[in-house]
């Protein structure tokens, strides 16, 4: 297939007999660079709108984090839970901007951290533009919300500030740099060809990158301040703590799918790539609509897969129970969602609940008290989702999506050798390693300082009455203060 | 207009004085042909950029018919409403994904059934990529929710599994091949030109394949498991049976009527192409924006008319009555959105609220229960909308959305003859009559194994605490809760 | 660079010595030409995607106003304010369809008012498609949401139906015409270059337009009907009325969040346009992503001097406050966040909070009240974002924005003099005069005639008894009316 470059030294002999053959030949391909500089504009407008739009998306899941976390907890603490949610955004706005980019992907750098764009510097050019940008804020910003729910009901808001602020501008950037960075020393797209295991990670959307990060701070955070006053009992025994409101976690979780299907699917930055000839009906087109599929498919099986589980388990049907299985799904698929084929997904989310329900009895019998299950969720199922990729990465898919390293490994089961799932066991390790040395660390820090909880009088009465000056809900009081104003008025 | 297909055999004669004027011509050739599959490439890229945000938009009404039922039932059976809606969306992406796809688009097929695409095989092909299983999977889980609508707060879960899956995985796919695949018998594309009544049933985004569908298993579901206790008094007066919050059906109803909007103007599949002469302003990205237009005006205007009807009748304004009219209005125009001119729109959202008043007397005077108006507003006016495509459709857009078929019929009263409106009332007989097969069958049978309506004890004291685990909400046990937990740590 | 346009009569005698000259140049030509009409097409589409999406979630602001407004109000007032938001849409959808469009961009015209495409006609054109006409729909029924915020829970509903029509209908098109038709006598792109102080207003998606024309209508509204019985009790102090659900106020201000990134960057229009040269990685894609980011981050620094800013002043932190202030950093920047860089956006946004803190003590000083706090956030921080962008337009991109008018003036505090500024004022000024005259005459007129506030027995009774048919909640009647139903059954 001829390429669309034109170039008028090949052309001008063959048109040697005409009046003015070189003219000719660089009017022509003139107009032919003309055409290609045009498809150079259209591929970045295409992009970009793929890009923005699925960036909106990944922003609906902060929403979607308050209004679950919102749920989950009990209502005297809503307005608290909620306040986290709306700063991890606005605070990550700030800092992402100032730094927090720049740790990530502020390249050319080393394999451990970024040091250019502090503050949108030298933006945009033509590796990164602005949506770009925005994309990353707000997949910086869905960490931090993940270990806001283990901690739920009991922190000191100057706790959350401090810690909030750490994960979204130190700790996150730092571990997206090594495995999606192209300088990161455990990246699939190193530039130097010197990849881990010769494979590097292929954590696609974050299982381990995002998912991991915030679930294993959110463990430590709840370990070390220990369960909400009422969870165990004298005897150990676990007491169900409701959340205040199911309407709110459906809600939540329906918003999360929304999004996930900007943060799996979107992960895919351009949407104009063609695989293999152009002109074929086959390009990143069809991978992005596959990595949509997958994602569904891994969430729809663990939500099934809760539903029965649980139903044999604990005796009925569960709608909360159901919606964590469900996010369980997406947070193992996260990783791999681009490079496996739909019927891998389903046994993805088969197993995600599994892993699940099993944390969560392990959490009972070691008395860990986390309100969302973040860490159970996030940080199993997400560590499962690295395994799971480094099981059933599929070769022709891995090669499509990670281009330029033929011979590259690919999923043990896949007959892809066990490489890429060594590289996926280094990084289980290597997450779980940075963020207890660091997060671990703040935490114990904190509470030493006595900054991490909260008191008993002030967890008894709620933090939205004792710091956030009112509960969340007025529903049948308004009729007194009427009545009173009324009376004022007489 | 010359085409862009450049043909080396017929520009090398007329090159023929230059040195090599063969290989001058394809040389020249060889870069327009580059450019024509780099335009292939663009146009994938674009028309799956449209279409899967469109799916993810379609996606939202699942969480926005979630709300809109949550809201419309008692507070004590808010968790089992819920669980079905999250459940249509899982059960609904695995039995799509199995063979629900395959029933609707298996093609070559037979009129009757698609038989291809079972598990995604074959999956990309020219014909079809993921992201229009993606989009057809999101069409699939709407029809589910329609129907646990109208048969809420009194239905067995048992009965809703099996019900669902039925609905989702066999009868709405058979549905959807008749009417949209190129191989169904009522299909106005059919590819061997042997349309119904020279026609075929235009019912661009399913007035009748998806809303008539889901109402129509609504009703022979609350038809044959009677209204709830208390609806009815013995004198078989109607009871005001309020929904628990009219905030969640003001939620979901804009969550419906923005996933509308991938609903719809969705349902095009493809926004790049051209109406007429290339290069001009007018395409199919004017006539989906024209659609958008219909479905806002239809809805706008079937509002309005709802909210001074109900004024008259009932003596006050009343939203959640406003809302049901504007769904109602959206229903109707599904099946037309595409065809007809914005005042037409407004014409068919004037009659859909007076149908859903009139819808809503005749189930009073039935003692007929349907806690969401599902029937009357998915099947009364989704029948409206099927006569009014008949009656409004225009000649030059039936003919630019449905093209290569030069003659065809249109609306009766634009000037198009009677054979649209003839083959639209085949439509709403052969889906009422199929739809009353199967599913009112399947209703009558779980019936009679006792497997449909739950118990008088059990509808007294709500579903939630009977089945679900518990009340969806909980305001106000938190502080009890905390002072026993407080009093066991003391 | 050359141009894609291929001349036949130039490329001909280039050929000369071809057999057949002329027709190879035109047969080559011919090929190129119908490569820039596909140019045109694909163009189109990515632009009509863009505008669709984008217009889609400015629809959602709708919803987002409709969730903060309903939780800011006290329960018993909850169905009124969302039956207004819902209206707001329903009526908008028809007014703008008949006339609102017409009035604001109905070129040619005079400077005053439009005059062309009542009820559509003549749509599409290549000036105006469809979608266009969507974007600016879901703009106009925004400004009228702002200002029910304002009079909520103390005006009768037919004054709503009546001010709601008038300000739609005709102040607000009239108002966008000014500053955003082609001809309107303020705006930037004037064709006859006739610009106002030779630089017009600078408002790119409506700190003016929108943002001030709401508030300054709420404004009036509110003064003229005086606060709510009780809120200020006898020796004027301000009583604290809180809304009835906090977890609506988050959920709103995130939707509110998520539909902003349809208005600011989305007003662009179009994404597919180069800055310079083809071909270069920079163009209106990144100044779209840029606005995105200004945006972000005016709405996050607004966010956090809130919250510290109130906790220094009230001694809690509070999320009510922070959501307002983060909505008020987004109503400032909405005038400039094209043309400003992202720096200049996080001064913005810590002046607005400031602003909005001051508006809300003076509003107390002077015994304004307003439920939502919209005047001071829409129009305060509206206003000052008038002026920002009179001090931080920056150059380039000031140019790129508004190109073809070479030297035009830009910010004062980067080098750009004072005319836009100059400008700018004349914008508030105009602005605040007119909906002044219009609204401010509109409301005293209800006023006198008895028709704009309720009577002080329905205010203490609330809105939804009297005029909606009931409450919006029912979370613990249901058990008695089933007991009930199940007694009358037995």
């Amino acid at each position: 297939m001829d390429a669309l470059a034109c170039s008028a030294s090949n052309l001008s002999p063959l048109l040697g007999g005409a009046a003015n053959a070189t003219a000719a030949a660089e009017y022509i391909c003139g107009r032919f660079e003309a055409v290609s500089n045009k498809f150079v504009d259209t591929g970045y407008a295409i992009d970009n709108t793929y890009l923005l739009f699925s960036a909106y998306l990944v922003f609906v899941m902060q929403l979607g984090f308050a209004m679950l976390c919102a749920g989950s907890v009990r209502a005297k603490n809503t307005m608290n839970i909620m306040l986290t949610n709306v700063l991890d955004a606005a605070t990550g706005g700030l800092f992402y901007y100032l730094f927090g980019f720049a740790f990530a992907f502020g390249n050319p750098s080393n394999g451990f951290i970024g040091k250019h764009f502090f503050g949108l510097e030298a933006f945009p050019s033509p590796s990164f533009d602005y949506g770009y940008f925005l994309y990353q804020w707000a997949f910086a910003i869905a960490a931090a919300g993940i270990t806001s729910g283990s901690i739920a009901e009991r922190t000191q808001f100057v706790a959350y500030l401090i810690y909030s602020s750490f994960l979204t501008g130190l700790v996150y950037p730092i571990v997206s740099h090594w495995f999606w960075s192209s300088d990161g020393w455990a990246s699939p797209t190193r530039t130097d060809n010197n990849l881990l295991f010769g494979s590097g990670v292929i954590d696609f959307a974050g299982s381990g990158v995002v998912h991991m990060v915030g679930g294993i701070a959110g463990l430590w955070g709840a370990l070390i301040e220990g369960p909400r006053i009422g969870k165990f009992d004298h005897n150990d025994r676990p007491a169900t703590m409701r959340g205040h409101s199911g309407t709110l976690v459906v809600l939540g979780t329906f918003l999360l799918w929304f999004g996930w299907y900007g943060f799996n699917p979107g992960s895919f930055v351009y949407i104009l790539k063609t695989y293999g000839e152009s002109g074929s009906y086959y390009g990143q087109w069809s991978a992005i609509g596959r990595t949509a599929i997958t994602t569904t498919l891994a969430g729809c099986s663990a939500a099934l897969t809760t539903l029965f589980g649980k139903r044999l388990i604990a005796g009925h049907w569960n709608v909360t129970d159901v919606c964590n299985g469900l996010l369980g799904g997406f947070a193992a698929i996260t990783g791999g969602c681009s490079v496996v084929d739909p019927w891998a997904a389903i046994i993805c989310g088969f197993v995600a609940a599994w892993i699940l329900i099993g944390c969560n009895k392990l959490a009972e019998k070691f008395k860990y008290d986390d309100p969302l299950e973040a860490a159970q969720l996030h940080g199993g199922c997400g560590a499962w989702g690295v395994i799971f990729t480094g099981l059933f990465a599929k070769e022709s898919y891995v090669n499509e999506v990670y281009p330029g390293k033929p011979g590259r490994p690919y999923g043990l089961f896949m007959g892809g050798g066990g490489k890429l799932l060594a590289a996926h066991i280094v990084q289980i390790l290597v997450i779980t390693g940075w963020v207890s040395v660091t997060m671990g660390t703040l935490f114990w820090l904190l509470n030493k300082l006595k900054l991490l909880r909260i008191s008993t009088d002030e967890e008894m009465a709620g933090m939205d009455l004792t710091s956030h000056g009112g509960l969340a809900y007025a529903y049948h009081d308004d009729l007194d203060s009427t009545q009173k104003g009324g009376f004022m008025m007489a």
